[in-house]
């Protein structure tokens, strides 16, 4: 059947596949110390024009969230988050299970309001008592959001600069980095996420790998020990080549990006199709997610065809759902998909 | 100086040092075996009307809401609390390090507002995907709350009924409950407050002690090796007799409602004499916390001749301060106060 | 170069990387919903005699002993290890990071001794004050061993009944299991694990896979909301088809069981070609890592022509060393050692 | 009845008791903020010869010792501690919980073996693969120990060349600091503490007082926000005076050296009566904590006399216990038990 659930429910590119195979039978040191993930690294940082950061592989996304926040954070110290941010949600606890508060500030269509920010952040500072209070030290974004959306380069420079100000660290959750880089409608590049964050990744789970995330740190902001850490965290892997070797091929050629357009190029679609024929959406998404309000009938109808996700429900009569393309998806698959809706 | 900073400034009740100078010498066993805690676990059990209930003897506040709620809650279990309430604020992220949520939900002058508790649930139990997220498994209260409002015993009775239709806990932060019971204007009583709640605590600390909180579980409610836990969190003193010796004295012959209800007359005298000079009040507060609006003019006159304690800004030209009544405040006190304000 | 310097050096066996590449494009669910999924989990019930056990995909070995320990034990609760187990020394104390403690107690060639472990825990019930410690509540115990070695039938059952005796769970960390259970001296079988132990994992990454580990809880034994938890621990995947389809192969006709005999019918080899040549064993292993001890000159020899593990430093003039095979090891492998060494 | 049960049976000693009666109408800030608690800082920084140390006061030892070991070491670093250390056995995993392994090592006579500890660090620092182990980064010991043997100058001097050569701290646990500084039989003075220890305490709970420990800082080493994360440990008061009056007393003229005097003197007089009797010793303590090893018969009829501490079996038919004088033991004391020897 048809699917637009998920970003997630293929396996991972075919060419990542064939690296994965063709050299399966290497011998390779253990834990990422190969010749491959040696190779991916240096890739990345060419990418991200940041010849000094420092690049590592962690298994998966809420791994890569917790052992950045837990590692760059010190204790008595917490993470600013957008009320809908994945760590603040759908992460089961993960960040407090290391210790730390996320406080959660108001979101704007999934983006945090760098206003909301500043207020807490002067109410903070102004609190003679704030010794009895939990040490705001970063701010955590997601780019996309989990509604699609993406902060202009002019918001990811305010952002950094309230973090200048305030002694905090800037840290990018690029599950879906490929989409929000390959959208029509944005101005910030790879080489302006590497410039402006303190620390980000770039997802591969999501974006045609069958596992594995490309954390990169600023010059100088890698913390201790952080290989080390990752392993209490659970984000190591015994066979870091399964990591190395994907990301390699995703960023030997462009690979990484050409798929993330196509992901796109097929959400432009997806989305033009849905306009064409008049339905509502909840939110202009830029990128692969796409929120449609459906009512009853039409959930009922489209359903029996095609696969995707429940959002939240709006009314008695509306829900919003989620269409979401990715490297996988085809122009056949939107056009099976204008017959169905 | 005059003082109304706060119910914690002076140290203890006289005549809860003096049965402490009366049992210096008498040699008991430590970390609360020994006559004088049993027996105040006694008078508690009593005062609660709950002869099954378990009491324990913890030293401060801060290290009784995180033993209680690390030892109720399972490891990915959370409490809802209100965005005012003591542990989402000011307790420097203590319950976060213990690796739990705090689920931070909208609060009406302090008080946890259960319809929206009741939303929050619903919404939870409603998403199939709720796996990826905390289970809320407690709902902490304090009362009075830290606007010295309080509950009445039907919201009280509300909030038990949402946590039994969830599976959750009540808990209730009673730092400062002598002040809730002996309010002029409450319908809750301390034997209602131990059949409504899972587990609460009878602050000591606030209300005329040095220090300790005791803690109350209903029949059943103990988490299993309780004791031993208490010293994993902190919250054990090696000279237990210490806490079981105040508690004994404060809960003999009903001392602890006694002081209780002075800083209440003394609250309530304050009260209508800044009502009679026609201050705002912030708050219309029923206990020992009195919240005042002064404009600048006000704030600096009054600073010169009295401690009272900054609360928030309100504006440019007013700010939210509060008095705080206490077992030694006298009549002269309030008269006192009446001529510099 | 030759390689006998782990299990884990390279990829996967070929049919588990072709059932990668025949499932890569079928749309599944992810975090282990899907089809390839449930039928990894009923093989491995099968293949256990266990049909109520339940099954779970874990990340890899880190993150299964964390998750395991973790949740199965409650705040203040221990678990007792040798001395030289993996979460004794190498985990770089991912256990002591979920809060509790490891009990190191005596190892005789890597095995627990289950007589020190009766006086220890003979020795805490008869403690008064055992309040004030941990409470010894599951033990730990890797089979095979870090040293090669194996519990025999009796010895587990004498461990098992320890833990029936003290209300304990046994928790066998199985990361090399198939090479335990292909092992020409062992009386225990795959059902007798399950039979015994409370809760054991089938390691995948050190035997053919790229990832993934496969716990089974004996009937009863899993801990509550166990799925969601594995999140918090950094154990779960978005794409779970990627451990479910390698444990599916790897279940499906016995394939498992197979490559761990090829890689304990080299170590036979192996062992007999050093034997042959006069060098001496440091301990004697039944299973596919082989601990020889070499001269300053041997290593330094040996070294050119064939990569190995250092293990530990014996003295000035002698070496452990740790040659280990897989399943990928090969007859010539064996021959080309011979002409080395 | 007659009690050597332990040094923390009574109150507290008459003259602090004085001075919490003398003090109790002050109006005091909260968490020691107040002008008792800024003059026995001062004091202390006097007694130990160090004005730019920092001192700090916590409501027990275990508090203590989790509080400074948990804010010291960041997250993957651990401890290195005797195995009959307090934080090794006694504090219910209480380091552990908060994520920091406490590196076992052999104690003789309760006190680490520096040899052992030279021998762990070359190995660590030796294993090319200690990425995978906990990081050692502080020493702990306890002065005097768990069995009243003391440090020599020169052994603590030795502790603290190994955390220089290796960028370790000293951390010395100082519960029963006065016992030892007053021991006949020590060359260590304050000062000599406070320059070999990069922190350490004295212990107020088991000297005197009837809670509270005071832990300095040499200069430099107080952890960033210590103080604020003295809360999430759980080592607050609120009415922080409570501590800061009764140090203020034990330090004005010398009474903690003076009443730590009195119990050594007992102690000695303790020793040569069961000296003199032929009784044997199972350690040679020179401090008030006193090891005898009782038969069945001696046992059982002392019990019925006085109070005192089991300590350990040592064989079917031999116990060992201990003996503690304090500040409160006269001379009337020691005559009463040479009736009942």
């Amino acid at each position: 059947m048809l699917s637009f659930e998920s970003d997630y429910t293929v396996g991972a590119h075919e060419r990542v596949l064939e690296a994965l195979v063709r050299t399966n039978s290497e011998v390779l040191s253990g834990y990422g110390n190969d010749i491959h993930t040696e190779n991916a690294k240096k890739l990345i940082k060419k990418a991200c024009g940041a010849q000094n950061s420092e690049v590592f592989f962690l298994v998966g996304g809420t791994q890569t969230n917790k052992t950045v926040i837990a590692t760059c954070l010190r204790q008595g110290e917490a993470v600013i988050a957008p009320k809908t941010g994945h760590i603040s949600l759908h992460e089961a606890g993960a960040i407090e299970y290391t210790g730390h508060k996320v406080i959660e500030l108001g979101a704007k269509e999934g983006k945090l309001d760098a206003d909301e920010v500043e207020i807490y952040l002067e109410t903070f500072y102004g609190d003679e008592n704030n010794s009895m209070m939990v040490l705001p030290r970063m701010i955590y974004i997601s780019h996309p959001t989990e509604y699609g959306t993406l902060y202009s380069k002019s918001e990811l420079t305010h952002l950094r600069s309230i973090c200048d100000r305030y002694g905090m660290k800037l840290f990018l959750d690029g599950a879906r980095l490929g989409y929000g880089l390959m959208s029509r409608r944005t101005d910030v590049t790879l080489p302006d996420i590497a410039a402006l964050c303190h620390v980000f990744y770039i997802g591969g789970t999501k974006v045609g790998a069958l596992c594995g995330e490309a954390v990169v740190f600023a010059e100088g902001e890698t913390p201790e020990r952080f290989f080390s850490l990752t392993k209490q965290h659970g984000a190591m892997l015994a066979k870091g080549r399964l990591i190395g070797v994907q990301f390699e091929e995703l960023f030997r050629d462009g690979l990484y990006f050409k798929i993330s357009k196509n992901a796109i190029d097929r959400a432009e679609e997806l989305r033009q199709l849905f306009a064409s024929k008049g339905y509502r959406f909840f939110i202009d998404s830029p990128t692969n997610q796409q929120f449609i309000v459906l009512n009853t009938e039409q959930m009922e109808r489209i359903k029996k065809g095609c696969a995707f996700s429940f959002w939240e429900k709006l009314d008695a009569e509306h829900t919003v759902v989620r269409f979401a393309t990715g490297f996988h998806t085809s122009k056949e698959d939107i056009e099976a998909l204008g017959k169905i809706i």
